[in-house]
């Protein structure tokens, strides 16, 4: 019986996630400590800005921890729980209904064992709520009514939890129409600590296939106050709102489509095939084909305004017709799909790739391309940042992976830094905190291999935390 | 001289396969012991019904070590080794032939290092055999003779090592046309401990490409009593085949096609190339088409009968022309290809994926896809499982690269459990046993990582071995 | 304050890369000095003849480290750096030029942490200059000084620099109308250690798509004294140069294109398109199966000369224009794309696969393929070895992920041994020792799983570093 001994009080261990000991431990243990404390800075993620504008207090424990959350429904969902239980898409879900939910993650919580959410969440009730606990079917019932009671505190409102994270940084994800006037309102409160970024997120505008395209073009038009109606009205709407953006504290425009294309119509044709879109009567094919110009218009706009541009494309959106006739959209029924950036990204990268004021940031959830594909264009593209990994694969064994697999072609130079890309904000402070073990530990085994000097870990895990993500995200100048 | 000092008596060290030493050392070995003598499992492998039924003895230790094992004569063939001299297609293989291939796999013996079947092999002699020799080339005729002597014994007939070998249950995998009379033979005695059932494996009956479709449709149907010439029938004489398997004992239909596309054609469309294929006039594109719609049917009818489906595409077979003029399919000339299933599944699972009464797990011998592909939709379909790695890829190294790839994102409830696969059946304790010993040693770096508690790796290495199998593959309903 | 006690001295450890500590480290490290000072074997390489034959001194630090690398080159682009900062494609790059880039280097050193291009670079300034000092921006400058006064005397001329690395083998990489006599010239000198062989590499000569093919016909036959301007007169022309080729030494022909496809055509077509393409009018699409039909015909030839084949299919050459356009081929623009190797060389494996005296080594930039496809087709086929990983994965990370990825599938006998593949000579001594250091890690990694006793890991390394090589290679047939 010896592992009940040794490590009895492993979950809430200060060593978790390092090595398990000896001198990988200690020298692992040396490098986190020294980031630990740092601000956090997030330039990509999905707080709704309203929360931070109303000061949301979160309903019940329910509505902070599950309800939002698509990486914790999903994998009740998994289990047979139907997400309506869970109060996704419903307007009207009781107390009653939520205590059920949190005792359904209770009762489903063996299903958690082993990935980063069990970890997150964990964290999260002793870090955040002082709760120590073991959660379980048995506990679940007590600690919904401990955070219950916590929820309705003062101290436990959204802008008094981003302050106590200790945040710098947070960045939501706008639609290109939005007027941000409640980023405005939220960054005027000297009260409230981080700056709140919106981000260009133009997705729907850049595809001319979907059916209410036309109207968006309208809108974006109205939002700009420029007929966009052509495809230089288009444009300069285009030119208007990124600026906009800018000028409202967003360091970056968002993309995610179903592929990275981005050849360059002529002049001529890309014309017509707007003139045809806009009128509601272009084939797929050349949607696609206009797609690909406009989603490349987006980086030679970036060339003027300084946007840096993050992509995370090949995912199947919407995959369960169930799932997204009953709720909606981004409810857990995506799924990534296998990708490919060389040959996409080839007129894109000879346009702007060799730009270093430029800066483009690909994100992927299919990790055969790190070693292949991303690390190459970053090692030979003053451009090129290899983002970090995120959603399906935000987990310590893929971070761990994700180092071993660029760094050696790249180096730490060309990482993003980390991004939580979540909606589920008591999961900010656990997600950073993991990145910082997980980035010590891989840096502390370039020590003990005797690849670097403790020195240089001490250096790099400083630069890759407090750093690298102000650098890649021009951090600096937005919030000036 | 450190190494051989410190762990000369390494190949049979109670150790072996956990880590090297310390405190994860210590961990692994508790979680090992907790599971070593567990039952076996086994709910899908290829050992032949008959070699029950006749309670065969192996002529001799080429027999039973060689000939049928394509994992070992694979690699031999590598050496240059023609596999006629491993008696493979050979009918009338005399005893020194035998004898001369065993003395071939020892002078090769150094080719299997590092490889699983070195170690299923080393395991086998010491722990079935008793034999602490070192096999080599030196030792391998010594071996031979007093391995030969051995087989002549009750001790070591099929049936007695099943006994021996602790399985409580054991599959072999079937013609839709068989009549299973020597499975009820089988199972029918009572000194026989394991329950042995059947797998329903319809593969050729799903190729209308095949020369001789018509005449396995014919087959079918008579074995079905109906008429299978028509679409209708078809389908009811695989209603009725596999409802005839399930009431012998089957709990599973298994499938490898050379993709998943599953696409269903409208009934005009069906019942159009159902007749050109019974008419032997149907094209390869028209041909892959309907198997599509034919292997969909296979899900359909698992609605209604309950078999659980197995997968694992993507395998180029009789790759080698020479090795299969001569010796047919089975003998290694098979070659993994890529794989891919989120867009060829998506008809599938969106008609059937969210009854948790089905279960359908997903193998692969592409590892890609276990992080990108197979962990997403395992965390979201409530059918959905992710088999362990199998054939090519079933060795120490890749389950733990399994363990790392999709626990994180499915956790282990949506995992298979270990499935042996194999022809061999002195490797069936072997392959288990290693399975054991990769799955403590993960499980252990998650205690390590003061991931989970020392109490939960215990709970879920037990719940891995003993519980996971028999819930995905429905077994305790199937034995009753 | 724990690392920077324990492991202060780390960069030029005598432990670097073995494992961090205990067991692993004590027998890793046995394993590692039983082949630290054996003698280097280079089957493939890129350093060019005339460096050997004018016993070449190093204009200065740049012109040996900087400006031929574009290992290096590449990470300092990637920074920011203009290419001709570095001196590439500078005919006139004047000393101060040189000085400066070699600060740059300094200036941009961090971007090489964790890069194995900073291992290698720390590794010869001690080994091959003694400087123990740190390299960084603030003591390049000093470096340089110190390695300029170096170059210029008779121990650091390219033969005695060789000579000092005990090399027994090296190979360049050679157009197949060279003459060779720089290589009969330098291994005429008996002062000189190593065997210098060329390697037939004719990849332009099969690319019927190029606009100069009919002139690279002409320039073939006349090399060859035949009228290369049809198909068999060319054929009789590749067949006289690879055995002119094997005549002064070469061991093997080596073959990078897009992809793989060795279709081969029929005698019609086959001249029917040579024709075409002789005259300048072939399409695309014919060009690319004349290609494969060509690409087909040197592994046939192969079979009459026995010239080892090696291949390194799926990069996209020249990927950035204006690198190309400034600096031509070669300069860092190439980025790896997904390789396919099963369905692309069914053809010739099914022709010559299973020829135990032909010898085929499949290289990749994708390690996707290690397990699902090269390991399958090494464990199968007598004449098939899996390439070393080489340029963008030649890391310890991914060697290190290598033999866990084909080992078990495989086993050591189907590896190719190391391969340097480089231009910059230093770092011959520094990337074997950086492979044997690594070798040793995995090897010793089986030996603490108690896959293997102490006494075969010592064997294994042995025969991987002295003996693996050679056999794969037939270097000792070609020596003779």
């Amino acid at each position: 019986m010896v592992g009940q001994t040794d490590i009895a009080e492993s979950v809430l261990s200060p060593d978790r996630l390092l090595p398990a000991e000896g001198l990988p431990l200690r020298v692992a243990r040396e490098l986190y400590e020294s980031v630990e404390d740092l601000p956090i800075v997030s330039p990509h993620g999905h707080i709704p800005v309203e929360w931070f504008a109303q000061d949301k207090h979160f309903a019940n424990p329910t509505d902070l921890f599950i309800t939002p959350d698509h990486y914790v429904t999903r994998i009740l969902h998994g289990q047979g729980v139907a997400l309506s239980e869970l109060g996704v898409g419903q307007s009207d879900f009781t107390d009653q209904q939520a205590r059920n939910a949190f005792l359904m993650l209770g009762k489903h919580w063996s299903a958690f064992a082993g990935t980063p959410m069990r970890y997150w969440f964990e964290d999260s009730l002793a870090r955040v709520f002082g709760i120590k606990k073991k959660f379980g079917p048995e506990t679940a019932g007590a600690i919904y009514d401990e955070l219950d009671e916590m929820l309705k505190t003062p101290e436990f409102s959204t802008r008094a939890l981003a302050n106590r994270f200790n945040m710098d940084f947070v960045s939501t994800t706008d639609d290109p129409v939005s007027d941000l006037k409640l980023h405005d309102k939220v960054n005027a409160d000297p009260g409230f600590k981080p700056f709140v970024a919106p981000a260009f997120r133009p997705d729907k505008y850049l595809e001319p296939s979907r059916a209410d395209w036309p109207q968006l073009v309208d809108a974006l038009g109205r939002s700009a106050d420029i007929d966009a109606s052509t495809y230089e009205g288009f444009t300069e709407a285009m030119r208007r709102r990124r600026r906009y953006f800018k000028d409202h504290g967003a360091v970056l425009s968002d993309h995610s489509h179903a592929d990275l294309n981005c050849e360059r119509l002529s002049d001529g044709e890309v014309h017509l095939l707007f003139g045809e879109a806009y009128a509601g009567r272009i084939g797929a094919k050349d949607a696609a084909r206009l797609r690909a110009h406009l989603f490349n218009d987006q980086a030679r706009l970036a060339q003027e305004d300084g946007l840096v541009m993050t992509v995370h494309p090949a995912i199947a959106r919407n995959y369960d017709a169930t799932a997204f006739a009953n709720y909606g959209a981004d409810v857990g029924g995506d799924i990534p799909a296998r990708a490919e950036y060389v040959e996409a990204l080839r007129p894109l990268l000879n346009a702007y790739g060799n730009n270093p004021d430029f800066h483009f940031v690909a994100f992927t959830d299919d990790e055969t391309v790190y070693s292949r594909e991303l690390a190459p264009l970053a090692g030979f593209y003053p451009s090129f940042f290899i983002g970090a990994p995120w959603w399906f694969i935000d987990a310590p064994d893929s971070i761990s992976r994700y180092f071993h697999d660029v760094v050696p072609y790249a180096g730490f130079t060309k990482l993003s830094g980390f991004i939580d890309d979540t909606r589920a904000i008591c999961s900010i402070p656990s997600r950073h905190d993991m990145n910082r073990r997980v980035t010590a530990s891989f840096v502390a085994s370039l020590v003990c291999d005797r690849r670097i000097s403790m020195e240089e870990g001490l250096e790099i895990v400083h630069n890759q935390i407090a750093v690298q993500p102000k650098h890649v995200f021009k951090l600096d100048a937005a919030e000036q």
